[in-house]
């Protein structure tokens, strides 16, 4: 459910601590610090509000704040004693499906990590596939304390941000959001490519991918919504796979068995979780090009 | 061990026997008729010889001519009961190395179709890559007799064509031999991408790949040698996969991780064995085409 | 002045007549008979019940309704003496601003059409370049006598079409324009071109070409209007040049002089005045493409 | 006529100097000077030798040297008063045709340049367009004494290499030549685009065009020999013109009137006139590219 920035400025402070205290995980003082400097003209404001509320913290609160955060696919997030939130997080980002080696690789890393900086990992899992995810967590593990520790803040308002706008619709919302997107141009026929199926997969290995999102594109050759978009595009590699073969014989073209282009896979990586990925596929029979667009 | 056609013309008819007594298989008097029509200007008129020879004997000999070719996967071919030309042609095509299941879909192909036709099925099996090896089994099941013995014949003349080829030296070889090349050109700097890995796969499913070629482009940005050549390329579905994100980075550029574009796969299908298969690659680190060249 | 159809609707016929009676040339009848058919709901609506009127109206009116129309560059037109529009459309379309031989062009075919058909050339001369209306009506001057009857009165109702949208803004406007657009992308940067200075010249030949727009690509790439929009695109060849070299100097790249780019024309011809021609450019300092894209 | 350099390692020395005293102008001590140093292995060797003896000659006669070559576009030039090779170079760069302000420009260059360094303007100017060569003369014009000492010898090195590959046929042969190629292909049907007219213009400006070259593509899609090659390309500003409207059409495609792409301008410029400039078009009726390939 979400509130308007409206109303948010116009309720009691219980019911704005009732409404945003877990934007925080296990911290509802920072909702109310930043409640009393309302109204708040944006989204931004009041994240801004929120943001400053922990910068002017004692370190023991600020320390608390990290050491609130369950970590990543342990223990207690699969004994669901973790908040909501970070339970719908963690399982969108597949954690809560891993192997038993992948779990023992996981309690490893986090078990190191604790040890040397004496907080629990905390990451952004919604702006990451699970191999950026590894990737990052064991390129932390490198760093010295202080960079770690500033890192680890960066990640619990970068949480927070997602959270709040989930939470607050009105002006100036927070910038969490990026989008993959395409475009099918048929130059035989000087015109969009109508009717190609898509297929959005990531791409872990030659031997994993994981279905992300099918669409067929419409009379401009586009699909109708972003193949990801509301949220942010996880790091990761990606493979768009155009059934281009299909659409050049529903044109009426004479192709060959196999046809010289069947399924065209355009791969590319995702390292701008908030960026556009305008990824479009410009085709014959005989070639095709692609570039990031906009 | 090649003979040249200018030896060849002046050997005695047993010696001519010898030598190309295996073409056809089985059926040394197809070499004994072409001998008699000696001097041959030019490989293919050895060839047509041989064809003519063929085309004017009675139709028992015709026949016996196709009865003789073993079958596909068959018992004899397991057992090493067949030609030696044979024994290898089938084996590069890795008919030496199927499943139990695969073994079973055979044979109850080749008893539907020597039950029908009265002859074993006969494929030049350099020109199939495994999946349209059994997609044209099954459509030829489908054929009328008429139409079937003709196709059958033309494939005997397919496989004596490239056993000929590969006996003889001399003007006028037959055209049995197709190619994969490929090109890449590096378009931020203008000039030919040198020192890419490449990798050439036969794909035939999303999760099965064949490995057939590797090599790393020149100063001219090619490859020294095609990535095949000097065969017929089998009809099937290939991947080039360029290893472009490498050669940016060691050009200097500065790329994200993961990097918009690192190993770019180009897939085609082959469909004419003996074509040129020219498939370059024009890069930047944010787009890139390819096309069918020459 | 634009009025909405709402208030035509609930006008008076005899303001009715006074808005609309131009629309056809010299044949207010037109209006008065598809004001009776009031209220229409669209533009549309209201331009079919025009369209039904002539089709309704006897022989000699509708012969003279062709009759009433003014020759193409010809004497009447360079008098003045013919109706406000037509002057304006010639005169945007350059007629008024002809050579000696080219008046004398026109006076010579305008001669041959009228003694040959009875009636004078009549054409949308918003839809065509200078090339492609001397192109036509030769080609016209060729056609028999009902073929080009129908003709000139399908080009009455274009002209009255245009006429139309422009004094009557309501729902369900007639589909009276294309648009000349354009999408800048350097994929060095892997990003929209910004800055691109972009002229857009009509191609009469090597030697002749009119300026009809210049722009500046803005953050996205692109131009903040088309470079021809809310008219139609006059049927001719254009040229689109960018200074690209320019582009690339500014991002800081070392181009030779002369640079292998500096600035690249992109020659296209337009046949359907109400298309939309997107003629991107994705380019580099070594290499650039284009499409007609959407 | 050219000798071979084996005939030039036994001739006699006189003969050498009679052969080879041109290569620099006015300068047959040059030739004598290398000839003492025979047999040279290459004719890179025996270049060596000939710029050796000018680097290790006393001061007065390198600048003799300087001086015994003829201004450009002077009056001893079009009296003929200058050696032969200097009026063919002159004549080949359009030299001898200048208008009487353009005589009167370079007039006025030679006297000032002459005034300043005390010997005259000295260029290859079969390396320069008309427009680089003016350019070249202003910058130089703003040099310092020492470096436009060097850079005038540089170019005289560089005229000398070019008469010297064309005395002198052998191994190691100097690199003075450049060359402009191209390749168009036809993505609609997969293949080269065979009978494809193209023009090759020196781009001056909008209103001055040059013809260079012109040609029709082979069954490869190339030509059958470089638009440029066996000499120098100028530097300069090109226009390759393709005639792909025709080919569609010929290809059976029903284009519209004009069609989206008819005669196809591709503009690049040359900055390194010993280069390789491939410059392909790829296209269709609605798409083209170009890249700098090799």
């Amino acid at each position: 459910m979400t509130l308007s920035l409206d109303a948010l400025n116009e309720a009691s402070l219980s019911d704005v601590v009732a409404a945003l205290g877990a934007v925080f995980e296990h911290a509802p003082w920072v909702a109310d610090a930043a409640a009393k400097g309302r109204p708040h003209a944006t989204v931004q404001a009041l994240f801004a509000g929120m943001r400053a509320a922990v910068e002017a913290a004692p370190e023991p609160s600020r320390l608390a704040l990290l050491a609130g955060h369950p970590e990543l696919a342990g223990r207690p997030a699969r004994a669901g004693a973790i908040a909501a939130e970070s339970i719908a997080e963690q399982a969108a980002a597949g954690l809560d499906r891993l192997s038993q080696p992948e779990y023992a690789r996981f309690e490893a890393l986090n078990a190191s990590y604790r040890e040397k900086f004496g907080f629990p990992f905390i990451l952004c899992v919604k702006r990451h596939g699970r191999a950026s995810l590894l990737r990052t967590f064991e390129a932390r593990l490198a760093n010295d304390a202080a960079t770690e520790r500033a890192t680890a803040e960066a990640e619990v308002f970068r949480i927070a941000a997602i959270r709040l706008n989930a939470l607050v619709r009105g002006e100036g919302a927070l910038r969490t959001t990026g989008r993959i997107s395409t475009h099918v141009l048929d130059t035989v026929q000087g015109r969009p490519a109508c009717g190609v199926a898509i297929d959005l997969v990531e791409w872990v290995s030659a031997t994993e991918t994981v279905l992300v999102a099918q669409a067929v594109t419409n009379a401009d050759g586009r699909t109708d919504a972003p193949l990801i978009g509301g949220r942010p595009v996880p790091i990761a590699t990606y493979e768009l796979r155009f059934h281009i073969g299909d659409h050049f014989r529903q044109a009426g073209l004479d192709l060959a068995e196999p046809p010289f282009l069947d399924v065209v896979p355009l791969r590319f990586g995702v390292a701008d979780p908030e960026g556009h990925y305008h990824v479009p596929l410009v085709a014959t029979p005989w070639s095709y090009q692609t570039y990031r667009g906009s």
